[in-house]
């Protein structure tokens, strides 16, 4: 078993670009090992964080321990009160199943769903790049170890690409936008692994949608669960603690 | 010249679907008459503005006050603030450009473009569409008498409803989202005699980039000029008074 890495010059990219990247953090791990992967592909890191009042947003703090770990140029967390318009476990006075088979998990699209979450994110972080002049986005969605979310899919990035590409300045004037999503086609396990040997510090990231005492993670929302699975798929030990009820 | 219209039962439509429709409403007249269109086609309205801390906030107000005056179902004013990335004359200290020869306007995108604002309050109005089970969405955009912002043509839109039909859980299960944008192909002329014919009270509205003392329309701006011109072409008197100075 591999011991928690730290975080060492050794991870720094020698293919310095000098070229801006957006990167959408959000604290937990698949947001956590696209920062790294922008990182080694030597992108200066511009990370964007949505503070849209949703019940977990002790992740805000997560994101805050990353990018200062990764010392990026700029971290934005931008708020965004989505409770206004409610309809999701993570937003609205419903309950975060719990307890989920895993085997069930991504079968239907859960009640955590926010609606066009991802989507608002992304174009927050194309609105932002169009600023600073980045071209790239990185957003760590996936569709393998997922939730069935319908933003995590390929085909709607692909989508999302050619209408932010028409529907901005920089888009019709030629500086094309890229969204990169490295982990779309990775198991929960296959991210674990990469990101740990990017040298991400896997004991900053914040996974669970429901926590006890809103910090501890409660260990049986389908987010914990995927990660635990993760974690032990990847043979590596998980370094968050579990709420021991 | 036609006189003032007064907002009447007359204006209200018979063809009642009780079907939901999101509209994004500025304050401004074409977001106006999209929504009085909205009525006449006979949706239950849901008007959405979108405060982005412009330097123009005072067509917030106007957007509260037609809102009122249209008896919406729900108006929500959403705070997401812009300043944050700025890059535009709209958001950051930058000037708003006065005086340009209304033949130039919209030959190239101009500082007032706030990058992606458009498609931020697109996705935004389809977040709470999707939470109230609408699947109209209407937005004022017009390719015609415009600034030239990128995120106003038709080709825009259209990529835009295939990318968010892709990537939420209303638009993967067969409720697909439609983008309506009822004035994309009409001059400003025809849009003010548009909204007139439906009752659409514009001494309410608010035009103005830059207005002086944060309210009185300046005359000068892209957009006071392009509201001038679209009334004088009209043959209608413009009731919003502008700064004598």
């Amino acid at each position: 078993m591999k011991t928690k890495p730290h975080e060492s010059s050794k991870h720094k990219s020698t293919d310095v670009n000098n070229k801006k990247a957006v990167i959408l953090l959000s604290g937990g791990i698949d947001s956590s090992t696209c920062l790294a992967i922008a990182r080694e592909r030597g992108f200066e890191l511009y990370a964007l964080t949505m503070d849209y009042n949703q019940h977990h947003r002790v992740e805000i703090e997560a994101a805050r321990r990353i990018a200062d770990r990764f010392g990026v140029v700029r971290h934005e967390v931008i708020e965004l009160n989505l409770r206004q318009f409610g309809g999701s476990a993570l937003t609205a006075d419903i309950d975060v199943p719990k307890d989920v088979d895993q085997g069930e998990i991504g079968d239907e699209i859960p009640v955590t769903y926010v609606p066009s979450r991802n989507i608002i994110m992304l174009t927050l972080a194309v609105s932002w790049a169009e600023t600073v002049g980045a071209q790239d986005i990185f957003i760590g969605v996936n569709a393998i170890d997922y939730s069935g979310y319908p933003d995590c899919r390929p085909e709607f990035i692909e989508a999302f690409q050619m209408a932010v590409n028409r529907g901005t300045k920089a888009g019709v004037e030629g500086n094309a936008f890229h969204i990169e999503a490295p982990l779309v086609k990775l198991n929960k396990a296959e991210i674990i692994n990469f990101g740990f040997d990017l040298g991400v510090d896997f004991s900053l990231t914040h996974s669970c949608y429901d926590p006890v005492d809103g910090r501890t993670a409660c260990g049986r929302c389908e987010s914990c669960l995927l990660r635990q699975k993760g974690f032990g798929d990847a043979g590596l030990v998980d370094p968050v603690g579990y709420d021991p009820a």
